[in-house]
């Protein structure tokens, strides 16, 4: 079935599966629909740059326009949309609709998983793309990687947390798989939309969250309320997916589905690099600009009790589930054996000069 | 200068700074020399991909023919045949030019410098493109990123070295700054085409080599010889180039140029991913296929030495050189910037999760 499925759907064999004979003359106008304000650099930046690069190397004979949230308002319907044909393409993260698809959810990271290199190598030669498609073949729609943020930050607390007990009764915005591991650790988890969080802190209706990280976190405001800053445990390589209706996209003649596909990828490195110069730059003045931010690494005894409900959920979820099974082992064996040599390369070389 | 060459020449701006207006019927046939063999994987399939993808996206408009270095027979020569115009592109490394043009050096590597992510940050949105623009001119011919190698181990030695004096006097083959450094102290420094290095380390033209990492290095047989691989300090980030004749890109139509500018980008970002997954792949078997290979980190001594050699060298060759000093200093800056994010995101999360 995996076999199949890869022939079917991954790169330029993709096209081959699902190309038709259209017209190469003829204009084609599709619609995106994003999770993302209209602003929200560098995700926003993503399906606009996707756009503006089909649109110049088409010559103008496919144009997709991009809608933000604010125009659909429906931030996390993006799935839904595009399964329904609303929209020919989406851009928003898998693990948002982890309460329709559960298995969708692990194609955007997971807790003490991959880092950004690792995970897409597993994408792309590890058998990951392969395996996404196989868990969205059942909405009807293509999903590819949408862009990385890199390891994300912990998130923001008003106070500090010293033990497992401080965590107990919280309400936190966290979603994916680390929502769940938060929740087993006694805290009431929810979702919200990026652009009602702040004003969800604020009024109390949650009591902490996590967001991305420095280049996007510190100008939305969060350290006004919450200023303790934890670093990151739970998200280390969260990808963003681009969604494509499987209609719509057996409509393109061969060169454009190329076009797009080629567009997809690499915009979707393309985000990695750019948020990784937005972290570093707003990292290199949070101690001059922003006195008042604590950062913070949770206790042993806080990480200690994260790893073990991680461990103990990634069983439970699996049990009697197939293919998040296939998924969620794939991703272990790839991890484990990419960890070795990122330990060898980049961390060896990074503990000589930091 | 820097913002004149840097709207003309980078992203979507470059295209309207060259472009004419030739018509987009007319099919364009290109030549490509690279610096490597036929089957040498992943650096041949770089420029592969990268003709493959503009093949297909054009619908066969522009074809670029891949010539390998047993075709040429110049591995060197990149540049001088660019320049020259008997190729259209080039794919190679900035650094095996050093002697014509030192100029071109930085753009590839340097010794303790950034890594793969920081520098293709710097590349994007640190000037780092703009710069490599401004060294090129002078030979008419434009440049981009070809591909990263990640951080790549510090070679192959006969012997264990343990002190500098076991360093001195060796004969190893290491290019770009890391072998000036090398030159500093004590060793003879050369450069040896790829298709040459075993053979030369088999007869005792040199003692000891650096050529890639795991995922290249122990298919080339080296460990038969020299067993001794040492970790790596000197191309942490080593990334090739894509070489374009300035007067063969303008007269290439908008929406080709914009194809070939966006094929070589993700071509670029995908030799870096698959040589991840190479090094991944060969690293997890290297004990249990190879367990006569002997895992090194220079000593201490070692090490310092090489630091205190660079950070001398960096300030000798930048000397009465304007353009080297502006491409150095922005290396610096914008390594220090980045290397505190690198710290306290990938760095700190690998340090709990290895």
């Amino acid at each position: 079935m995996l076999k199949t499925t890869s022939k079917l759907l991954v790169g330029a064999a993709l096209i081959a599966g699902l190309a038709t004979t259209a017209s190469a003359a003829k204009t084609y106008k599709w619609k995106l629909a994003t999770t993302w304000g209209p602003t929200l650099s560098p995700f926003i930046d993503a399906p606009n740059n996707m756009a503006k690069m089909v649109e110049e190397m088409s010559d103008g004979r496919l144009q997709i326009r991009v809608d933000a949230s604010n125009k659909h308002k429906s931030a996390f319907g993006i799935l839904d949309m595009v399964k329904g044909g609303q929209y020919d393409m989406g851009h928003s993260a898998s693990y948002y609709w982890k309460g329709k698809d559960i298995n969708t959810l692990p194609f955007t990271t997971m807790p003490f998983g991959m880092t950004a290199p690792e995970q897409y190598a597993w994408f792309y030669h590890g058998g990951g793309l392969e395996l996404m498609q196989k868990a969205y073949k059942k909405h009807k729609v293509l999903s590819f990687p949408g862009g990385n943020t890199g390891n994300q930050m912990g998130g923001w607390f008003r106070k500090e947390i010293n033990s497992l007990e401080d965590l107990k009764g919280l309400k936190m915005r966290i979603p994916g798989f680390a929502g769940e591991v938060m929740a087993k650790l006694g805290l009431t988890v929810t979702n919200i939309a990026p652009g009602e969080l702040y004003t969800s802190l604020e009024r109390g209706t949650i009591d902490a969250l996590e967001w991305v990280g420095p280049g996007m976190d510190i100008t939305m405001g969060f350290h006004k309320i919450a200023p303790y800053y934890y670093t990151g445990w739970h998200e280390p390589a969260t990808e963003l997916q681009f969604l494509v209706n499987e209609r719509s996209f057996k409509k393109l003649p061969k060169d454009l589905q190329q076009i797009l596909l080629t567009a997809m990828k690499v915009s979707a490195y393309d985000m990695y690099i750019q948020n990784y110069d937005m972290s570093a730059t707003a990292w290199s003045k949070i101690e001059s600009d922003y006195p008042n931010i604590k950062i913070k690494t949770f206790p042993k005894e806080v990480m200690d009790a994260m790893k073990k409900a991680n461990d103990e959920l990634l069983v439970e979820k699996a049990e009697g589930n197939p293919l998040l099974k296939e998924v969620l082992d794939s991703q272990k064996a790839y991890q484990k054996k990419a960890r070795k040599w990122t330990e060898m390369s980049d961390y060896l070389y990074l503990k000589d000069n930091l």
